[in-house]
């Protein structure tokens, strides 16, 4: 078949709200440094009364990936759910200016587009809480099935595993990869997500996954370890590629028994590290799809997070083509 | 009568969309760069459709101020009108967030909340094409009289001048603020607003302003001369207090025959000047209502928009109390 895309994402629609926090209004507010946690309207309400004043950007996992791949000059699609408001202009907006896809249809007469409340400390590290909104309105029916056949990879968040329907749609989409031949990738995307899905990824790793991205507390999390070796060499056995990021040291890769060790970029500047998995996939996805080599590809994945965590906001702020050519990539 | 507030302002209430952009894009789009014009929906829906990805955050230039106000420890309020939709609240919660007052009723079942389209060019220039939305739905009746009344200073913008009602709210706030013996300060907001509204805005000034803003631009328009010396001096025999800006080359006030110059803060990145006049006239209003002398109120402007055009968006990103206190004001 055609391939239309390099990749399609799955994904929680969301518009993120930044905003400057100190770790005492972290703590007032029960939060774990760091983490994403869901929350429900009321407190959702509650919690943005607190906060700082903000800046609101499109985001959610998969999205800011779908970003990053278009801003190197991927071809990419998105699908997810946001609502027919302002909120939901903007996030539609922000990907079509990239020249991304994204043509879910919009949800009416139910929940706002989700927000993604982010508060951003002194150190540049970022936690979130997640009041989801019209993203639990994903449904199966909104995987196009023409899409997902048409593009080389897959890309899924681990997110999706929360929330019941749109696991069913994340099945299906699956499905209809491995059908047309196409690859299947996976972002653990949170610590607290493996934790409560433990079980559920590890399945589904073992029969779907091709290519999986992770953290370092996810991946340790994924196998009830705080041996990072002993996680790798776990999860190598499991997937034919894993990239596992570890901030300021880097990234490994894991392949066909061989391991890559990718240095980070220096980053000229630390202000919020929101996003910085996300195009670290954007990078590794957009070399992966065009036939990279892992190193390369881990390199671009590495190039698009220093980028990202040197301004306020999940997505580039500076053409990743360009920058990436700048830097011989 | 009590004094509750430093400042009050009313303005048109907006949500800026920030985005890059380039002087080609400017062309094609045939704005006039470093300008405000006003855009209907329709025009709002097509621009915004070919602009970059953005950045969402409170704007409207009186806002703007009163949040920069509030950043210096003022005691300030905001009157406009937002609509009862998520944009709304970003606008309100961005304003409380900082101590400011914001109460006026929300519109209910008529346009969206306003958008200011702001296209920053690569010199940092922002060219705005602002959608009023709600704003425009200002009317006299949203302007408490008590909040007038107990404030020190009422500050209005030159905007005010395009949308009928909202100019008979702007002459109802004046008369209950001269009645309470309070000060009125207006700024000219936009060259262009100068020409559609000369004669009024000279009138006002003549008869109700007690302390002008313009930039070179502004002042020039308004006496038709493009010579700037001739410009102030005709300005200084018109209001008591009279502050002109102009840009890198700092300041000029005008009051009681004397003439202070004010140097520019050096900026040490120039990003987007978006917010640089709203944010000189929150310090130059936050020190006259604390009865600095007219130097210090120059230097306390100048030191707010050397902050803001440091980064993108038009409100305070520090808090502008700690930077005043860090700059010996």
């Amino acid at each position: 078949m055609n391939t239309k895309y390099d990749v399609t994402a799955i994904g929680n629609a969301m518009v993120d709200v930044i905003a400057a926090a100190d770790d005492t209004f972290l703590a007032r507010q029960d939060m774990a440094k760091g983490a994403m946690m869901l929350i429900d309207e009321p407190r959702a309400e509650a919690l943005y009364g607190a906060m700082a004043p903000g800046v609101e950007t499109s985001g959610g996992s998969a999205g800011n990936t779908i970003a990053g791949i278009a801003s190197f000059g991927g071809r990419a699609a998105f699908i997810g759910k946001v609502a027919a408001d302002p909120l939901g202009d903007v996030f539609a907006h922000d990907l079509r200016a990239l020249g991304a896809d994204f043509s879910t249809p919009r949800l009416s007469g139910g929940p706002a587009t989700g927000r993604c409340l982010i508060n951003v400390t002194p150190d540049g590290e970022r936690t979130m809480s997640t009041y989801l909104g019209a993203g639990v309105e994903l449904t199966a029916h909104d995987v196009s099935p023409t899409l997902v056949e048409s593009s080389r990879i897959l890309y899924l968040e681990g997110y999706l595993f929360d929330p019941h329907e749109a696991r069913r749609a994340f099945a299906k989409a699956a499905g209809l990869a491995h059908g047309a031949g196409r690859s299947i990738a996976l972002t653990l995307s949170d610590g607290f997500v493996v934790e409560r899905h433990r079980a559920g990824l590890l399945g589904f790793i073992d029969t779907q996954v091709d290519i999986l991205f992770a953290n370092e507390t996810e991946i340790c999390a994924l196998f009830e370890t705080g041996d990072f070796d002993a996680a790798t060499k776990a999860i190598a056995g499991r997937c034919a590629v894993a990239a596992v990021t570890r901030g300021e040291l880097g990234s490994v890769i894991l392949a066909d028994g061989e391991r890559f060790v990718i240095p980070a970029y220096p980053a000229r500047n630390l202000i919020d590290t929101t996003g910085a998995g996300d195009q670290y996939a954007a990078g590794f996805l957009y070399g992966f799809a065009g036939g990279r080599s892992l190193d390369i590809c881990g390199r671009l994945g590495s190039l698009a997070a220093a980028e990202v965590i040197g301004h306020y906001g999940p997505r580039p702020a500076v053409s990743l083509r360009d920058l990436a050519a700048a830097n011989g990539l």
